[in-house]
């Protein structure tokens, strides 16, 4: 199977090209590095990746940032970098993807923990994360050609876990291995419309 | 106690007005209507606003519009303007409102029934409704002064029913009454960080 994993730099991403390149050929795409870069925020380089790149069997949206910070002091402004960036970047990858993946293949997103498990300063991450998950759950029931969609919902890593010390408080943090197994299942298995959660 | 509505000549809106003026001063908003006017996705229209009307015990959002159409054609702009429409606009009353809530006060967001129970063309208003629901569960462990933040998730309205005929199979339409009760349910109930669904 050939796989494009967007964002696979990050900690989510390198769970995800760990756990699938035993047994896959994986594309690696990102910001500033990866086989080839993309601003999943503009349509033109999606779309300029994918003719590149050409057919796959998966793609993979390990990519975006979203804004932590009170709700009381947040702005519109800060609340639509959210938006912009991991939500829209994510849908972006489906609605101008779809056309380059091939029959039955599939399309893993990841949301994250804070919906269903909110903290303090999370209000724009909780509302991205609801977002995904209410999109690949209703896309599901319209993708083309038997093309799967899901999303993988991971707790914190284990890896962040030193980085954003005080701000799970309470917070389990799972290992990149199980994470890992998350995307194969989305992508080795047969789920669609489905939201996976790792905690 | 004095709440208001901002979309209260929806059929959403009307709903909430009629079970809450029985008993409440209501403060009718609209694009183009009511006692004060108002654009949600303008972050200065709705300054002007509040400091027109000044405090309320509660602000109810029953605004928004989002886009319907088949998946495999929908676009990047398309999905943006519901993000843009429904979602920040009620999320921009959120932000930039609850300076002029009184202490104790609420906000009540209204979602929808496609996150929960998805339809064909309906992926952008699955998304927007999830994010809307997520949003109110974090947000409500974060307001300030005691206010209170709920959404209310109703199905198709029997109002709609018509209008939307083919759209929803076998949704089973709710009446406006019971859909004003879940407005009263919020606002002088003592919930917060819930999405009251009306089936």
């Amino acid at each position: 199977m050939r796989i494009l994993i967007a964002g696979a730099k990050g900690t989510v991403g390198q769970a995800a090209v760990k756990e699938l390149s035993r047994r896959h050929e994986i594309v690696t795409a990102g910001r500033t590095s990866g086989d080839v870069t993309v601003d999943l925020m503009d349509a033109d380089s999606i779309r300029a990746m994918f003719e590149k790149i050409g057919k796959v069997d998966a793609v993979i949206a390990t990519a975006g940032h979203v804004h932590f910070g009170p709700l009381a002091a947040m702005t519109p402004e800060q609340f639509r970098k959210g938006l912009d960036d991991k939500l829209m970047g994510q849908v972006n990858l489906v609605l101008l993807g779809h056309a380059f993946v091939n029959d039955g293949g599939s399309f893993t997103l990841t949301s994250g923990v804070l919906d269903r498990d909110p903290v303090r300063a999370g209000a724009n991450a909780a509302a991205v994360n609801g977002a995904i998950g209410a999109f690949v759950k209703s896309a599901a029931i319209e993708m083309p050609r038997g093309i799967r969609i899901n999303a993988v919902s991971p707790g914190l890593l284990e890896e962040s876990a030193e980085k954003y010390d005080g701000f799970f408080p309470g917070h389990e943090p799972v290992s990149s291995a199980r994470v890992g197994l998350a995307y194969a299942k989305s992508v080795d298995g047969g789920l669609t419309g489905q939201i996976i959660i790792v905690e």
